[in-house]
């Protein structure tokens, strides 16, 4: 499992710009020689993007050939326009493949609220066929069209048993908390049915996305999808899905890193929680509490903010002479505790020099229950602010 | 109603410098005369400061006769040593003003996590009967010494009956969603029983206090007091009751228009709710969202954050095409609705142009429902997080 680039035998890609905002990469696509078996999991705000709404039922039937994705336009709240839009899209490419429309799965990602121009995206459809190619390059022209504020394409690859995955995700603001404004895909020649592709990507992404945030906000538009072609033969499921699980933590970190304005990756472990609730929610209460998320920019060893953050979770109570903050990694961490309390021997200067690293590593153990749960997000600075105060305009 | 000082018979103040942290007020309290009827309303943090717990202790009996407040150190996550300062604090206090420990409520508001300086705190206490004075000098004295990072005192005033009401606040960070950073002390010298004053103080909280949001994070050591000494004699509790509302959403809406790094106070309404708890979730999550504040911070029209905020208040679905988008106050607002979408006609420059105010209004109608909710909240911006990233170095 690394952050490289493997070709997918089977699978052709393309990006390019054709001129959606920009200059800029906005139009990418995935093509499979063959029908994949697949699988999605889609954004649970509960106003979707057209494109969603298209997704869902292009996979009904688990079965996909092509993913097409356009950035700068997300196509949300667009009414039964958008979804027409999203449909004739999907027709457009299919023509172009000799597929069937059915077969291709729409993402969009960027502003909400505005009509695709649909007349750049027929002109954009022209050349297709030949667009595609199956070359890192092309992976790479892929991974970059789908970009909005990203500050750099996120990609992952592993092989197991005779066969290869390759995951390419975009990320960066509106994320949390059940899946990020994200979109990732998945392309693999292993052989697995979407009858358990379904299943298994809805673990992986509990895993995985469902644990980053970035600010709170939930996208219309986030989308995981996963296309199995089939041509390296059948292997063990639970090998896969433990690498598939390996690579999607590997592009939630990475999400969480590239966040918006972001300069710190925060990896985040509650332990000792009576129940896999309370873990999750005071992991989320933390990771989200803007207060903690400024004062580890500023590295500031300001743990009282922890403190706060734990005791707003109303549904559980937590005992502070129980509570220990342990910051850093490996054998002695800095710790706050009951003890070092009473002693007045908070270590704040190794506290802060640990948080002025690049990752910052957080450990809170709340109780002796035997429930722990690991998140990641990213610090809040004046860039997250800048980036998002003049989006639009 | 009115943003200024009455003076209340019958009550004292005072504010001062005592060295806490550096040469600003840090130091102030509020005597009665007489033993009051009273009642308060702390933070549901779970892990609230020593003075709450005190204070919880000392309301029992519904009777106060005096209040002190320290600033800089908010005497949180102290453990049992903090709650023995609180106490030792009522003990200085009652012994200048010869009254019984049990009758002080104490607060504290700043860092968590530090020990009060107790040996500051008692040369503090030494003249503290003198320091006293019923003059309007004196109770802007105590609003000041009560302020952490806020910006500027907030207080105000109400006759009722033959009585008068003042209110004096203090809030800006670590504010929602169950009562702000924010301490507020009301003194009136109107006859009401605590058995009445406490269920009133906790309606008039839930409409006002209850509905502002900063920043999500949730205090340790939030404290709404009210104390009535009966100088006046007793009144119409309806109206006092809406004179003490009109009171706190004044004073709600002075914390959010001062909060930390705020250019904006945002009033929101949102309207045609089928429950209170959708109205009340979705105005939250809409006024909580760092992307509508950062929009709103840039005077950005990028409505589609709100399309998002609403969407993913997961419990409650809500039909695009009933939903509106109103922005601005009287007639003729610009409105954003499935007819104006359907026709490109979304007036985004009157939009921007009512966005640049100081108080951007806005109303969410997310159905036909007769449920509605206000709330208060205020802009994200680089203010907030420079104050924040290095708060306490």
């Amino acid at each position: 499992m690394e952050g490289i680039i493997r070709v997918v035998p089977g699978f052709s890609w393309f990006g390019k710009n054709i001129g959606i905002k920009d200059g800029t990469p906005d139009f990418g696509g995935i093509l499979s020689d063959v029908p994949c078996q697949a699988a999605g999991v889609f954004t649970r705000n509960t106003m979707p993007g057209a494109p969603v709404i298209v997704g869902r039922e292009h996979l009904r039937n688990g079965i996909l050939q092509a993913i097409i994705v356009n950035s700068k336009n997300a196509n949300v709240a667009t009414m039964q326009r958008g979804v027409e839009d999203s449909r004739k899209i999907c027709e457009l490419v299919a023509a172009q493949c000799g597929i069937e429309p059915e077969l291709v799965l729409p993402s969009s990602t960027g502003v909400i609220g505005r009509r695709l121009p649909m007349d750049v995206i027929e002109s954009g459809c022209a050349t297709l066929r030949e667009d595609f190619g199956k070359t890192e390059r092309h992976i790479e022209s892929f991974a970059g069209s789908i970009m909005t504020t990203d500050t750099r394409p996120k990609w992952v690859s592993a092989t197991v048993g005779g066969a290869t995955i390759l995951g390419i995700a975009k990320g960066a603001g509106m994320i949390e908390p059940n899946m990020a404004t994200m979109l990732c895909y998945f392309a693999t020649d292993a052989a697995v049915p979407s009858t358990l592709l379904k299943p298994m990507l809805k673990r992986v992404v509990d895993r995985s996305f469902n644990r980053v945030s970035i600010d709170t906000d939930t996208s219309t538009s986030d989308t995981v999808v996963i296309m199995a072609n089939g041509l390296a033969g059948t292997m063990g499921l639970d090998a896969f899905e433990d690498a598939l699980s390996e690579m999607a933590i590997y592009l939630a970190k990475e999400i969480a890193r590239d966040g918006e304005g972001a300069t710190k990756l925060i990896e985040l472990v509650v332990s000792g929680a009576e129940t896999a609730d309370q873990a999750l929610l005071t992991a989320k209460s933390i990771i989200n509490s803007p207060l903690v998320k400024t004062a580890i920019y500023g590295a500031d060893p300001n743990w009282g903010r922890f403190v706060m953050a734990i005791g707003k979770v109303f549904a559980y109570s937590v005992d502070i002479a129980g509570l220990k903050i342990i910051f850093g990694q490996g054998r002695d961490r800095p710790m706050i505790d009951a003890a070092t309390l009473d002693r007045d021997e908070v270590p704040l200067d190794r506290i802060s020099a640990l948080l002025k690293e690049k990752e910052v590593h957080i450990e809170v153990v709340i109780g002796s229950g035997k429930y722990s749960e690991r998140v990641w997000g990213c610090d809040l600075t004046e860039g997250y602010v800048e980036e998002n105060s003049r989006y639009t305009t």
